[in-house]
């Protein structure tokens, strides 16, 4: 049970960790702030926090968590900002794609009166904002906590009592090896995704193409979509992992082209391959999202 | 108004054809063949086809307009095993994803007492096989057809004649041109979401990678899922287009390596304007999309 919860960033994640938490009962008290002009106050009339703060040093004092719910490219001076203005013994996490870079700038900038553990929830929607702020984003979900050799062992619990208060399902991994996971599974999608659409709309044809373009080409490119901000920043925060993935696609691709080129029939198994990779992760994924809900209600 | 149209091939594009071409009442008469044991039986039960055939000369012999809705791989057999037994002056179009080599194959097969006209239904689903048919699969989309400086302009006129009863709107194409720009916005997403799977699978990290993808890992990946087969035939008729697309998407993924390696925060440009081709092009493909059914009615 949490006296007072601060979630700084009330976005689309924070928005909603505050509503999964206010539904849960878990914390007696949810406050907010966001530099964002009339965000927080949005984000108390939906219910995402009882409180909202215009001074990010107000909305800290005195809370027993901390979420830090920006994007990595803000953790920086949101780690600097945030310093001064903790109550000792204040358990810090945050919500961002990466993770070596935060926790070395958590390292540099905290007092070691504070605990910090790094975290990042597996969810998101197409929509961003508060506006898009739902509780049952994270039912079920994979959400990462990056421990190190110096995390505080009651701070992790403190977060990972707060995981799941949300619905979602811990998982605990090294620091470096999520960013390399992370760079894999997220980062090179949304590359690949973007290449796809600037390779197409670099073609003289393309106002034609983009005629017969259909399901298949909108569903490879919807990531290439998203927020280009925050993606600057993942690359920014992770290029070296995130180089490695590019490096084997690019190669991945270099041999598909070389069986197209020679009209290789065998190219079939290769296909025949990622589909069966492609159905069973699907299929393993389908399974593992439970019903979630605040007191076992769907709300 | 057609007298006799015969579908060969009943599965999700022939057996949709059928129902929306029956639903207009632009054929006295809708009739089928398969190869597939039960499927034609299973056309002629949801209403595809008023009458299924066990021999494919049966099937074709006093048709106005033979449609040939198998994937590109079976069109060589097929032109051929249909040359004799097709009525003088019938008009055989065909749906397959690659049109040089299907309109060679037709030069080359068919006798000059029919008319050929190539043809490909910009418009699928995940869903395969008769079971998935929908008489409004075609409604609002754009159907491709790709005459030459030899094809009967009476054949093409029927041939254009049957896509409007099929809800859908005509585009005509030089065949190496709708080759090149199917390369590029069908066969190049196919390509570039399987080595997507394959490089993640290929991870010694996947099995745990695999807890952490989620909705963007998902919508990339999809393509991959579909018919290995067909897209086999496809790099097979296609290659060159195909390989061409492969290596501006190659070059693409590279120019956007050095960027993330050299740390460089411009790729937000590039990010951004990727972001807004997609958003455009989505904004006039929602738009494009009216509404249909038969006799103007929602079925």
């Amino acid at each position: 049970m949490f006296t007072r919860v601060a979630i700084i960033g009330l976005g689309l994640i924070g928005g909603s960790i505050g509503l999964a938490l206010r539904r849960s009962g878990a914390a007696s008290e949810v406050v907010g702030y966001d530099l964002g002009k009339g965000v927080s106050d949005h984000a108390r009339r939906i219910g995402a926090i009882e409180q909202a703060y215009t001074a990010l040093p107000d909305a800290v004092r005195g809370a027993d968590l901390v979420v830090l719910a920006t994007p990595v490219g803000a953790m920086h001076a949101l780690l600097q900002d945030l310093a001064p203005a903790l109550t000792p013994g204040t358990v810090v996490t945050d919500v961002a794609s990466t993770k070596r870079q935060v926790l070395a700038w958590a390292e540099k900038f905290l007092p070691s009166s504070v605990a910090f553990v790094g975290g990042h929830p597996m969810a998101g929607k197409e929509l961003s904002g508060v506006e898009a702020a739902d509780p049952d984003l994270f039912c079920g979900r994979v959400y990462c906590l990056t421990p190190t050799a110096q995390t505080n062992p009651a701070a992790l619990e403190m977060v990972t009592t707060m995981i799941h208060a949300l619905g979602a399902r811990v998982r605990f991994l090294d620091p470096a090896e999520h960013d390399k996971q992370v760079a894999c599974i997220s980062h090179l999608p949304f590359l690949a995704s973007t290449a796809l659409v600037q390779t197409v709309a670099n073609s003289p044809a393309w106002g034609e193409m983009a005629l017969l373009a259909s399901s298949g080409f909108r569903d490879v490119t919807r990531l290439a979509a998203g927020n280009s901000q925050m993606y600057r920043d993942i690359c920014l925060t992770n290029g070296e992992a995130i180089v490695q993935c590019l490096d084997d696609y690019i190669e991945t691709l270099q041999t598909l082209r070389s069986m197209v080129a020679a009209g290789d029939r065998t190219i079939e198994n290769v296909f025949v391959e990622a589909q069966q990779e492609r159905l069973r992760w699907q299929a393993s994924h389908d399974q593992a999202e439970p019903n979630c809900g605040g007191n076992g209600k769907k709300s």
